[in-house]
């Protein structure tokens, strides 16, 4: 019995660390897409663009590997949530990705003009680097289950809604010059930012919930 | 052993039911956010954002209903992936609920001036129209598991996708007079039905999957 246990702690601190690993790559994800969108790089939007599959693959066979330990090993109550959760949380950062997936893309289509008017590269960089801070944090909290971290996610999340709202008023200030095409690709982009932080959000609350049995927010 | 079984059979069945409830919210949902979005109409638009909270209470019931079941009757492989599937679903339907919440919201903003311009009110109509009923096809498509009808769904989607880009196009043909607070309106605005309609084709196709063990697209 003991043996069966350890066999399944095991499995279970598997999944754990797989979730870490894919966090890892939505950061490195998202980290590049913002250098792509800031300076107009191309071969670097390409590189989001395809590590996106890897993403994915990764992700569906983390989630083939949980059905299977659930179907294998008939876990009790609180086990099956931690890995119903587990679930949840990879459908998560597999949707991060996308996001970034999708500001390469937009990066793409405008080379080799930067889809970023000079005067919001700052803004845009600042909220890039949030956005990988946070999916940074979230893998601490997956590993360390570390629940002030888990509250802090809430913090740079606040941030990141600060951001948008600075960049969607850069557009509607009555000061904007740079058309309503380049308007339409902020608005996606600040978008794409605010989505991938409330998904890290999401999975930072998963934890916090398995842990305390409460909510976060 | 028949008797439990039969049990089990039952509990399935219900969870298939109240995905098709569900189904039928959201539609009922983005059908109101259509006609609050085209007449400005303030009532309607609070009506759709007091309903999405009653769309998440059904959700997080059927979802802790279907961790019950995976507890109690530790189902074999293929019935697991049936009810993660459900999961998966429920999670998709909640989605485009908070997405006719999101339309709901823009209508509210804008009152009582009209969030769309009169010109685009016929091709947002339309939009309206081809999300409600892909998402009325997929409760059929839960129901009755028709292969077929999944598939029709993957064409609506198209379709969705098509009309997505007229809109994104009636800003971008150098005729827009509306300003870009407008044009950040409508380019949310169209995000939400695409995204609407790409949940629904994500329901469609975990049906497909399970019926047929093979992918839709």
């Amino acid at each position: 019995m003991a043996l069966i246990r350890s066999v399944f702690q095991e499995e279970l601190d598997g999944v754990s660390q797989s979730l870490v690993d894919l966090s890892k790559m939505v950061s490195d994800s998202i980290n590049k897409a913002t250098h792509a969108l800031i300076d107009a790089e191309l071969k670097t939007a390409e590189e989001v663009i395809s590590a996106d599959e890897k993403i994915d693959t990764f992700q569906h066979e983390l989630d083939a590997r949980i059905i299977d330990i659930i179907a294998r090993q008939q876990p009790v109550a609180s086990d099956l949530r931690a890995l119903v959760t587990a679930l949840r949380m990879s459908a998560d950062l597999e949707r991060m990705g996308d996001l970034s997936h999708h500001i390469a893309k937009v990066t793409r289509l405008r080379h080799p003009e930067p889809a970023l008017p000079s005067e919001l590269r700052d803004l845009v960089h600042h909220m890039g680097t949030v956005a990988e801070n946070i999916s940074r944090k979230i893998a601490v909290v997956i590993e360390t289950r570390d629940t002030e971290m888990a509250l802090q996610v809430e913090k740079d999340d606040d941030e990141m809604d600060k951001l948008h709202r600075q960049l969607i008023g850069s557009i509607t200030n009555g000061a904007w010059t740079h058309g309503v095409e380049s308007a339409i690709d902020i608005t996606l982009l600040g978008r794409y930012y605010e989505r991938y932080a409330d998904h890290a959000v999401s999975v930072s609350r998963r934890v916090y919930y398995l842990v305390t049995g409460k909510f976060a927010s």
